[in-house]
């Protein structure tokens, strides 16, 4: 598919962090080139009579499947350093294949406007790109070397959440239906990059009250079964309302 | 002076809500454009060879003669319906005084990164641009109806502000040396848009031991004048790495 830059803004772009929770880990959705080694992030460009924000949830739709997939726009890079990341010539040596047209376009500078979107991985449909040959989760601390600064955008936006972790109740996008106490611990661990006492973090999320808990876990293993909780959904709203925290 | 739009980046700007407290209120830096009934904030271009970053503190630096000004990035607006607010006939007949081409430039979409700088208006020494013969501080609920989507870009500013005094220690780079207690709790009030309550105020924030007291104000009216503080700069950015909130 030819892409006629006309059509879209210069100079700017959008990066996703798609990020989802499996297997006790985060995992973010990485496209790989075709027939290069070369490793990105989902990215788009935007298109003149679209807003910025409409053209970050088409870029979603189309690599998750998701039809209202969360986002949330966390950060614009915009220094110099971007080019040096990108190996440019790298960059432009893979376009002038596709167009040479293109390949001039997309040598210039860019500043990238950054969307994280948390997403239940189980109700992914992952696409890649036209660019791309694989689409991939890859576990956060075993993401290569990619393209361009990120790298350092994956660092910002769990760094952004680790912030939203302090005053919002948090995964209700990222988990699936039901889930252990131990499964939210262990999220919250995660982006925290820290072990948490569990009589603490269960003592403290229960207290805000968004959870209901169920039945307990079959074949959960052991003689004690763990029992399962789902978020509330109208509590947890409410909640992201109120927000917690120091003036709550 | 006139502007060669060839060096700098087309449909990208940068706006600056630039807060003060003072006579405990949070005003806004607002410029009027000459010879015209027209508010902004201050506005401004990324040089092709600057980073955005650096753009903005450039115009920090211009507008508020701050050598070092506090900022940060906090959302960037790219939606079509910017043009809509920006009755951009009137700026376009506006601008066509200055130069044609420029009218023609700044007639296009564009997309705006915010930032948000919080001074002590008593440091600062405020300069209207070329476009502006007056620049003022004005109370954030006097603000007039202002060009493009900046009333929203305030809001949108004290919204971010609000959610930082969640997680963060606040107010060092706003409040003089010297404050009260009751002042820094006008200041919290301001921001949160909401009254608090004096003896919870107080023993929060002293439990966050980022407070030095000082002697007690002199002139203070009344028979028990109030004890001044200022802040433990040491204490206060060692807070700030650490968060306050959910998970510390």
């Amino acid at each position: 598919m030819k892409l006629n830059v006309d059509n879209f803004l210069p100079n700017l772009s959008i990066t996703c962090v798609v990020i989802g929770f499996e297997d006790d880990e985060l995992k973010v959705l990485t496209l790989k080139w075709k027939k290069a080694n070369l490793w990105t992030l989902p990215v788009g460009f935007i298109e003149k009579n679209i807003d910025i924000d409409h053209s970050a949830i088409r870029i979603l739709q189309n690599r998750t499947g998701l039809k209202l997939p969360f986002s949330e726009q966390f950060h614009t890079f915009g220094s110099l350093e971007r080019r040096k990341h990108a190996s440019n010539k790298i960059i432009s040596k893979y376009f002038s294949q596709v167009s040479e047209d293109f390949a001039e376009w997309v040598d210039q500078r860019f500043v990238g406007v950054a969307y994280v979107s948390l997403v239940d991985i189980q109700k992914c449909n992952i696409t890649p790109d036209t660019y791309s040959d694989t689409c991939e989760w890859i576990a956060i601390d075993k993401i290569p070397k990619l393209l361009y600064d990120h790298n350092q955008m994956i660092d910002m936006a769990i760094q952004f959440l680790r912030v939203k972790l302090n005053y919002l109740p948090f995964g209700i996008s990222l988990m699936p239906e039901k889930f252990t106490m131990k499964q939210l611990q262990k999220l919250y661990e995660c982006i925290l990059q820290k072990k948490l006492d569990r009589g603490n973090f269960q003592r403290k999320i229960l207290k805000l009250n968004i959870l209901i808990r169920l039945e307990k876990q079959k074949n959960g293993g052991g003689h004690m079964p763990p029992y399962l909780y789902k978020f509330d959904k109208e509590a947890y709203d409410a909640l992201v309302e109120k927000g917690i925290g120091f003036t709550s």
